[in-house]
């Protein structure tokens, strides 16, 4: 790992082993910015929210923060007024250990759900973590953050505005729970771009629908996902704006969109990276409806990691998707093999071709509706025995 | 199996191995009436329909009926005019044999999607059907129309119109694929009531809703489910009202419920059959979707093959299903022991006992929203690594 890239001038992080994941390994994770940074955040669209939702989401507000301390092993959710005083003392302990106000704190927590916090193991934790911040250690915070995910996510992006280069660097945990909209899902973006908080919010809020909303594992989505954005402006660029702007939109949608692809690889038990596009729909939203069907099907995902181009289960799929759509007018492809043309199978050596296509690890299902203009996609992954078995054994 | 209990005056029966399953076993049905029957029959919601479930949706339309065909095997769906011609051909040949119109010919099929139905199987097979043809064979046709299905689904009613005694028997298959409303399901319901085709129609449709419309095994549908119900009027009573048409409704819902429970069971992989309750919604539309969430939900469906009180899963869930719900406001059961209690959980004793029944093939997961006045039940079973199996493997 190319370490020098995943630094941010201003930011430092640290992680601990505080002892809330059973299996001793990095839990906590704490990121801290020199100077105030701007900040927005995208939170659940659960109504059950996690005590560090309903926290952080206050702490946003005034689009201004300095640190983040993001927990694994316990998710604090469902623990009601006692979960909600644990997310707010933590960040009171992490305000008094850096000397500042403990609302420019924000908190995040993954895991279990329904189990009281161990305060004793955070709150120890915490001098330690103080003491170690370094400019090197987001990649480590990548580590502390994650569950059952089987490898720690970060992506970076470097660009200009006018004479000024800036960095975005990205951090995210997934794993199950992931489906639209977000999921057990935590990303942290880090940038020394100079750009205030709106701006940063309407930036954020574009990028998680093309890249975070548009992923699919398992169909459940969770009571704590969080995505936090913090700028503190150390790159010295001065009002970004016109195609300044667009670069830096485009660099945070391919650091999340990079983010994304790596949470549904990961997705738990998964051995496909499959990209699910709609082309030609009567609508945007029937796109999207489309898309999110077939990409959600147990039939079709189970199909995947069978690698059995069973096209009868995309049709079945978007025959229930709520969409305009005429069976004899469908057609559908594996990456550039067409196997279905008019509604009808193209007969066994395309299906020949499909399944070894299928083979891969990565690959394209594609449907032409010939409705109207309008696309879509979604990653999903595949449903395999090995899902079933990390969300049948989860806590026991 | 008391065979007795399973005829009906006036219905005979015949099963073939016509060899369009791959396994040699019982794979085509024939049920006839002796005379002219009343039908009512309820297809599937999925906009890609089989050829089968297009011509019998027809066929139905004059609520007059002889005879059903049904094969398992292959679907003939997504097969485009050949297949229509292909289930049209079919009610001919059957209509041909037995001297009556093939317009009073019902047909359903079941299996694989998108391959052309073997008309020389099915041509050759005819004529000893209905050579075959006796009172005592329903059991083997519910055997003929199994697909994934473990076991033959079938139940008996008998009940009384005045001085008359009439019976209901039903036979289905389920497995995968199933879930609101509908799926791959087939249910042929045979009577010798004396019923007009709208009375059975009506009565037909609400027991629909109550029974195959609340079970879910996978959250996909199918392109070829079909609820046909035939009554010829055999057992000689007159104008079924008041109390008399309440027990024919009452009876059939029975026979329903009974079938949709050994639909749940035999969920393709499931090992326990899970009714999911919700009390006390804002409205009776919040009561559906809260089932149907939960019932749904994979996180849900492997805690419940887990036998794990993962009541965080179940309280996320309901957070996602667009309803009115407080956090704080939720109860939440298993069979009678209670592990969550306004949103929070009842602790280690509590949860060691749910996990206790949790062993158990059999129990309830109830939900008290607090809200209003209205409940919604649904049957639901265990997402397994044998699902997994089954469905990677199907076609190859």
């Amino acid at each position: 790992m190319d370490e020098e890239k995943y630094t941010v001038q201003g930011f430092n992080a640290s992680a601990a082993v505080a002892g809330l994941k059973k299996n001793g390994t990095l839990d906590l994770a704490l990121i801290v910015s020199d100077r105030e940074a701007a900040v927005a955040g995208v939170f659940t669209t659960n109504k059950v929210k996690a005590a560090p939702v309903i926290l952080s989401e206050r702490h946003v507000e005034n689009g201004k923060a300095r640190a983040i301390i993001a927990n694994a092993g316990n998710a604090n959710a469902c623990t009601g007024d006692p979960g909600l005083n644990n997310a707010r003392r933590t960040t009171e302990l992490v305000g008094r250990g850096l000397g500042i106000n403990s609302e420019d704190v924000l908190v995040a927590s993954t895991g279990v759900i329904g189990q009281e916090l161990d305060m004793h193991m955070i709150a120890g934790a915490i001098p330690g973590l103080i003491k170690a911040l370094t400019p090197d250690a987001v990649p480590l915070a990548a580590q502390a953050i994650m569950t059952t995910d089987s490898f720690p996510k970060i992506s970076s992006f470097t660009g200009r505005a006018g004479e000024h280069t800036y960095r975005i660097v990205g951090i995210a945990k997934g794993a199950g729970m992931i489906m639209p909209d977000m999921a057990t899902m935590l990303c942290f973006i880090l940038s020394d771009i100079n750009i205030n908080s709106d701006d940063l919010k309407s930036a954020l809020l574009s990028s998680v629908e093309t890249t975070f909303n548009r992923i699919s594992v398992d169909g459940d989505t969770s009571t704590n996902d969080t995505v936090l954005a913090m700028a503190n402006g150390l790159a010295g660029n001065k009002d970004l704006s016109g195609e300044d702007h667009d670069i830096f939109a485009e660099g945070l949608r391919n650091v999340m969109w990079d983010l994304a692809r790596m949470i549904v690889r990961d997705g738990e038990g998964a051995t496909k990276l499959v990209s699910v596009e709609v082309k030609n729909s009567f609508s945007p939203s029937d796109a999207l409806r489309a898309v999110r069907t077939v990409a959600n099907s147990s039939l079709v995902k189970t199909a995947l990691y069978g690698q059995d181009p069973n096209w009868g289960r995309i049709m079945a799929a978007l025959g229930r998707a709520d969409i305009e759509m005429r069976e004899d007018g469908m057609d559908i492809w594996i990456d550039d093999v067409q196997i279905v043309a008019g509604g009808l199978g193209m007969g066994a050596e395309a299906e020949r071709l499909a399944a070894e296509i299928m083979t891969r690890n990565e690959f394209s299902l594609t449907v032409d509706l010939h409705q109207g203009g309008y696309h879509d996609r979604m990653l999903t992954c595949d449903l395999t025995h090995e899902y079933v078995t990390i969300n049948a054994d989860y806590r026991t």
